[in-house]
C-alpha cells in the first residue's frame, strides 16, 4: 500500500525514470478556429511521455525515453530536442515509417486533433530496452503505445519486466477513441491494464471516457476496484483527489496565473516523479507536482524551461 | 492508333474528364532546408489528379474528381477548394480516417516529402462512381490510388468500366517507392497497368524509377512495349518526346519565366486534356499543354488561377 505520509523506497538503480510511448510532432494552427481554418501551422516537440522525460531531466533526475520515430527530418528534430536537454536517445528507434504527427487547432477550450500516426506505435522490444527496464526506478507509459500493435506487446512485456525488477509502474490513461482501431474495444483493453500498474493519474475527462459520467468518488473507486494501487484524479483548477483505497485526500492546485494549459498534466507528473525519486513523501510529492504544474501554466507550450525541483520548492514556499 | 495530326473522337458524354486519386493537403515549410529545419508550415490544396480537375475546370471543360478525405477540418478545406471553382464534389467520399497529407520542404531543387496517408487510399467503388465512368470522355489516374488497397481494386474496376464505355484512359506513372507497402513490388504492379491505358505521361524521373537509367528513346520503347498506345515523356526544360510507336516527335516547351515548377506537369496534362476535348489535334493539344504549363511556371503554387484555354491560346500565339 502507498501510505500518503510515507516515502517510496526504491531499489538502487541507475536510471530514475523510463517513459515509454509517443514522441511526435505537434503541428499547431497559428490562428484560432475549430475547423482548421488556419493556413499556417507551427511545429512543436510533443508526446506526453516525451514531455515528461524532458521535464524530469530539467527538474534534476535521470530520465530516458523509449519511443520510435521515422528516419526523416521530423524524427531528427525530435531526437535533437531530447539531446539538447542531455537525454541519451539510444532508446528512440529510428525506422522507415513517417514520424508521427498530430495536427491541432489552437484553442482556448479543447484543441481538436487530427492524428497522423505511423512510427510511434512501431516501438519494438529489444535487448537495450530490456536492460533499461532492469535498471530503472520508475516505468511510465500512456495510452498511445497500448492502442496499437506492435507497441502494445512491447508495453505488456515492459510492464512485466519492470514489475519483476521492482520498478514502480505508472500509467497515464489518456484514452481517446481515435487512437484505437475501428474494430477494437479500447476501453476494455484500458480496463484490463489498470490492475497491472501501481499509480494511475486519470483526469476527469479520462475517467468519463473510460467509465462514463459518474461522481469523482465513484470514478476513483472504479480505478481502485480494477486494481490500481494509488489513484490521482486531477480536476483541473479544482486540484485533485488522491486515494490509495484507505486514505483519500483532496488537494488544491498552486496555480496563480493561467496562460496556457497545454502540458499541465505532464508537468504535474514530472514534479511528482522528481519528488518521489528525491525522497519526498507521497503527499509532499503531490504538492511538488502541483507546484511544477503551476509554474508551467504561466508559460505557453507543452514543454517549458523548468528550473530544478529545489528552485520550484523555494518559489512556492514548500 | 493515336495519329499525332488527328483529333480524338469522343462519344457524346456529359462529363469531359474524371480524375481519380489523391486529394490531400500539402504542408510546405516556410523556409528552405532539406532536413525540415523550418518550424513554420503553410497549408496548400494538393494531389495531382485534384490539381488537374481544378485546372481543367478553369480552362473551360467539365471535370469531376473521385477521391476520399477524412471527416475533419482538412477534408472540409479540400472540398471547399473544389467547390470554389464549381466542381461537383459528390464523388469525394468522406470517411472517418484522417485526411491525407504530405509534409514537404520548400526547395529550389527536389522537395523532400514525408507522406501521411490515410483517407486517400480508401476510395471505394460505388454506384455513383460507376455511373460517372459510363458518362465520361476521359478517365485519368495516378500511382497513388493503385499503390494500396482498397483504392487499387477501385481503380482496376474503374479502368475496366471506362474502357467498356469507350472512355480514354490516361495514367500518370508518378511512381515513388514510399507510396507502396514495404513487402510489395510497386514497379512490377505499375508495369502491369501500362498495357491497360491509352496515354501515359512519364517524366524522366518516373521512367528512371520504373525502368532504371536508360536513354529517352529506350525508355519510350519500354512503355510502348508494355502496351501504352501514346507515350508523352516530359523532359523538364527540354520539352518532351512523344511517340505512338510509329511517329515520334520532339517538342519544345514554351516556358519563358520559371518562378516555381510545382504542378507544372499537372498544368501540362490539364492543357492537353482541355484541348483534346475541345477538338484540337493531338499535336495542337500537346502545344497547348506546354502553353498552360508555361503560364503556370510564372506563378507560385501547384494550382494557379488559369484563364480559359482560348485566352491561353491567344497569349501564346497558337
Amino acid at each position: 500500500m502507498f501510505a500518503l505520509e510515507e516515502k517510496i523506497i526504491f531499489k538502487n538503480k541507475k536510471i530514475d525514470i523510463l517513459t515509454m510511448g509517443e514522441l511526435l510532432v505537434d503541428m499547431i494552427s497559428a490562428d484560432y478556429g475549430d475547423n482548421f481554418e488556419s493556413s499556417t501551422y507551427n511545429r512543436y516537440f510533443g508526446g506526453s511521455p516525451s514531455n515528461i522525460a524532458i521535464n524530469t531531466k530539467r527538474l534534476g533526475i535521470n530520465s530516458l525515453v523509449a519511443s520510435c520515430v521515422g528516419n526523416d527530418g521530423q524524427g531528427k528534430f525530435l531526437i535533437n530536442s531530447l539531446k539538447e536537454v542531455g537525454i541519451d536517445t539510444r532508446y528512440v528507434d529510428i525506422i522507415n515509417n513517417s514520424t508521427s504527427m498530430v495536427l491541432v487547432t489552437k484553442s482556448k477550450a479543447s484543441p481538436i486533433p487530427i492524428f497522423y500516426r505511423d512510427a510511434d506505435y512501431h516501438l519494438s522490444y529489444n535487448e537495450g530496452l530490456n536492460s533499461v527496464l532492469k535498471n530503472c526506478k520508475i516505468m511510465h507509459f500512456s495510452c498511445w503505445p497500448i492502442s496499437k500493435q506492435p507497441s502494445r506487446s512491447t508495453i505488456e512485456r515492459a510492464i512485466e519486466q519492470a514489475r519483476n525488477n521492482g520498478a514502480l509502474v505508472c500509467f497515464d490513461p489518456n484514452y481517446h477513441p481515435m487512437l484505437w482501431g475501428k474494430n477494437e474495444d479500447g476501453i476494455e483493453y484500458v480496463k484490463s491494464i489498470i490492475g497491472k500498474v501501481d499509480i494511475i493519474k486519470p483526469s476527469e475527462d479520462d475517467a468519463e471516457r473510460i467509465f462514463g459520467v459518474d461522481s469523482n468518488e465513484n470514478q476513483i473507486k472504479k480505478f481502485l476496484d480494477f486494481g490500481a494501487k494509488l489513484v490521482i484524479m486531477t480536476l483541473g483548477v479544482e486540484g485533485a483527489i488522491v486515494s490509495n483505497g484507505v486514505e483519500t485526500i483532496v488537494m488544491e492546485t498552486l496555480a496563480t496565473e493561467v496562460v496556457d494549459t497545454t502540458g499541465a498534466g505532464d508537468a504535474f507528473w514530472s514534479g511528482f516523479y522528481a519528488a518521489i525519486v528525491k525522497g519526498y513523501t507521497l503527499k509532499e510529492a503531490l504538492k511538488l507536482g502541483f507546484a511544477v504544474s503551476a509554474y508551467k501554466l504561466k508559460y505557453t507550450g507543452a514543454v517549458v524551461k523548468l528550473p530544478t525541483l529545489e528552485e520550484i520548492k523555494k518559489l512556492y514556499n514548500l
